[in-house]
């Protein structure tokens, strides 16, 4: 995409300067030594994950109730106790035992005889869900865009009893339905005990809301201390049950939400250590690593997450007044400001059709959205970020261009993207608007603040707005109601939309929400949707934050 | 069904004569003390099972083919290399490895990435087949009578590359049918390797079959010996499929081969020992017995294996020259005999109605059996097998009635049972003529020698005589045959029985095999069947006690 001259050129300066003659050479090697070291520091800050033994609460039935959260609800239907003091067989295959919360880790299954001899095999399936219908829809033939393995459905054969059997597989789930598919009649067997190691790299509690905090909002940051819980593990997961693994911009928005909650640092700084080490050649960073069997990047292009990083170090450097790790990771920073030059035209606007070809832009899982304004609104906000990281680390020199760089890209989208007469921006040849280029807009500066609460209030009397199609862009558009002053109103769509999930069953937030729509998968087949998902769990950052807004 | 008075006496006798106040409490307690001593004897004798690494040599196609056995056959489609050397995916989904012979143990995968980064777990299906259409013939809905877990199909879910996994389960098998349930399209990965760490107690190989042998029973000879190696682990298997455990019948057929063949002598005397060990509190034996969790038996009342229990260890002291053993064991096999004393009337017929109600009867896997001939002539035969081990031991004085018991036995039965008419025995009310009940009245020497070559002769013209269901009764005809001095028949039957698997494919002896019926199952479902069973591997021991009939 970009050459990666400029920091190699920084690396070779500061350590082969000893060595000119072999400075081609060596900068290569110093580049991946840099990186090595970056990767060394991100093992360095791996967390040692608090384990907890968990048991089920008692045994659901899953019932249909066309009002129920996709069609299905769990109703209590007594305690373990039934299940464990009778024989398990055909009849009661299928059952469903409930956790009583999210959870995420390793299930443990005890069998036992409970008459005459076992002889003969026996065969279970356990079928681990997030929500009520993901257990009562079946997976075969699978529908769904992403791999069928992503469901969590474990067949086993027990050969002896008595068994204690831990599924290899880690799970994240509430509720495990058991099915039986066989055993011989000649005896009965029962399941004797379930139990749960439950992960996380939480160690603290976080302090409770002032006393004043409505019922629902506190609800809202209950679950979503939960759901950020459950996807810190050795690094910030975008979902424990998929895809788990580091994504920039999920850890963008737990890092937030951990800055005013668990306040585990050493996780964020990992993420951030991972990430910059397992950038390309060219220094750009990839959107998402995987931590096993070592670390190593997905070869990921998404222009809006390489913008985040920067966005989520400063917020790491300010939350925490780590300057080192500021300074150990700046050039990386400052290699992704290469992205704003390349696609930034001349007069001032980026060069939407041609990064988007050359990337995934992505902002949204919602079809149909246009990314003209938001590309243009999130390059001003990167901009802005990465300039007072500078200043945090006192590094405005070498950025000096920013100021003026970002006040051109906000001029040019004032000009060509704002509609006076409507008082909403505009995107694309179609002028398309939306919430994501207005909340773009707003949080970039290039609204006035008048203005921006003027697009805030008009946009829902516009019938075909573009609305977000999941909570990582809402949470977008919760931050630019706060930005604009519109405290009210980003409380009551927090209300709305979260509350929304709750008010469905949520234990966890989930990756995607339409209130309109249940069902909405971007992979064809809602039950591997993830139902824990980072990017929703931002109502803890928003809560604890500004509790003028949402603790009273 | 009978009480254990005689066995407790001569236990209390022996070991509590000093303490006679207590008698009553120490007979039980001294009882118990026995058995646990016979138990840990069984396990001194546990073999070290011999295990070898094994390696697919190749790639099936599995053609339908309607002269093929069970309508399917496999065909040579390539090297592993083909495997190893290609993405795996939908598209091969349902590729057949061929180890090549019939192995018992451990199979271990090893899966890689082939191209790009592995983004979501996958998900495998492995199958396990001894013969081709096990493989090809769908599993559910499950229509057979034992449990469904016997079938040894197992799905594994994949998370991190590479990965080595080995299946928990142990598994008996040729073929293995790899089925891909699901793997991400961003990525592929391969099967880089295949391994299975096969397990026998066998550790010498035996003797070669003289020179003059010909090819057909050089082939059953090598077949029969390995089905009797497969069966050979801890204890002698009635199958490695299926029901992997010890039954007497096995064991009795099982060490009549080893005798002559693998010489593993001590695992028949841990099983034994261990038959003898779980016996009931009234010292009548069980007809098999489990290993783990630690032994125990299945409480399973079957006479004519408790009969074959005193012949087995008769013809173990016999082989062996282990008096000791024998001495050991004779109050077990003295206490079978009560059986024996129980159902015999006055006019020295058994009792077949009243014994057939309170035992299983079994002799063969043959609906419409009639079994009052067979069970008359097995009594006769174990009185005098018993009287033999007697004999052998010295014990002559214990069971001096037993030979006086055999005649009257005997001459009811040539008065009740021979149709001097057609020179044929009969069995039952409606005279039936069976293949079982001939057999078995010439092993007992009911049957003089001409009386018994002209029955057998008579035999294959009577249409409507009832057949051996499986091996196992073939067994005893094949032992009547030698009997009645019938040699070329008795090659001439071996020839067509298990020469007829083996031209169907046979690796193995199966558990049931009827010429005219590939599908025949006593469980309602042909994959469920065992295709290794020891009760089928005595053609080595007729092959090499009679080296005049059949080597030459």
């Amino acid at each position: 995409m970009s050459s990666f001259k400029s920091i190699h050129y920084f690396i070779a300066l500061t350590i082969c300067s000893v060595a000119v003659s072999i400075t081609q050479v060596c900068a290569q090697d110093v580049y991946a030594a840099y990186r090595k070291d970056w990767l060394k520091k991100a093992e360095e800050f791996k967390p040692v994950l608090q384990e907890t033994i968990k048991k089920p609460i008692g045994i659901v039935r899953m019932e249909k109730d066309a009002s129920a959260f996709q069609g299905w609800k769990a109703v209590s239907a007594g305690g373990m106790d039934q299940l464990y003091n009778s024989s398990f067989n055909k009849k009661n295959s299928g059952i469903v035992v409930d956790f009583g919360e999210h959870l995420t880790g390793y299930c443990t299954i005890t069998l036992k005889t409970r008459r005459s001899d076992m002889d003969a095999p026996l065969r279970l399936k356990l079928t681990f869900g997030e929500v009520p219908a993901e257990l009562m829809t079946p997976f075969d033939p699978y529908p769904g865009g992403l791999s069928r393995a992503w469901l969590q459905d474990e067949t086993i054969t027990v050969t002896v009893l008595p068994a204690t059997i831990t599924i290899p597989r880690r799970v994240a789930f509430r509720y495990l339905k058991i099915d039986w598919l066989g055993s011989s009649s000649n005896f009965e067997f029962g399941i004797a005990d379930i139990s749960f190691k439950a992960s996380t790299s939480v160690t603290v509690t976080p302090s409770a809301l002032s006393a004043s905090t409505s019922p629902v909002i506190k609800d809202i940051d209950r679950v979503g201390l939960n759901t950020l819980k459950e996807c810190m593990q050795t690094v910030y997961e975008d979902g424990p049950k998929r895809d788990r693994r580091l994504w920039i911009g999920d850890t963008y928005l737990e890092s937030l939400a951990n800055n005013y909650s668990f306040h585990n640092d050493k996780l964020t700084k990992r993420c951030l250590y991972m990430l910059a080490g397992l950038a390309n050649d060219d220094g750009l960073l990839n959107a998402d690593v995987f931590e096993y069997p070592e670390p190593h990047a997905q070869k990921t292009d998404l222009l809006d997450y390489c913008f985040l990083y920067n966005v989520a170090l400063k917020e790491y450097v300010a939350a925490t007044g780590d300057k080192q790790t500021g300074l150990d990771l700046w050039p990386v920073a400052k290699k992704q400001l290469d992205i704003a030059r390349k696609y930034a035209l001349p007069d001032g606007m980026m060069d939407y059709e041609k990064a988007n070809r050359e990337w995934w832009v992505f902002f949204d899982w919602k079809d149909g959205l246009d990314k003209q304004a938001p590309l243009q609104g999130i390059t001003i906000f990167t901009l802005n970020q990465t300039y007072e990281l500078a200043k945090l680390l006192g590094k405005e020199s070498e950025v000096a261009d920013l100021p003026a760089f970002a006040k051109k890209l906000k001029d040019a989208a004032h000009k060509n993207l704002y509609d006076k007469s409507s008082g909403l921006f505009v995107s694309g040849k179609d002028k398309q608007i939306s919430y994501g280029s207005q909340a773009w807009m707003i949080l970039s500066g290039v609204a006035s603040k008048p203005e921006a609460q003027r697009a805030l209030k008009a946009l829902p009397g516009v019938s075909n707005a573009v609305k977000p199609g999941a909570p990582y862009m809402y949470h977008y558009y919760i931050a630019a109601l706060i930005a604009s002053g519109l405290d009210a109103e980003a409380k009551q769509a927090m209300i709305d939309y979260w509350g929304g999930m709750i008010k469905k069953g949520a234990d966890t937030f989930w990756e995607v929400y339409d209130p309109n729509d249940d069902f909405k998968s971007p992979y064809g087949f809602f039950p591997v949707n993830s139902y824990c998902h980072a990017w929703s769990c931002t109502p803890v950052y928003f809560i604890r934050k500004y509790p003028e807004i949402f603790q009273r």
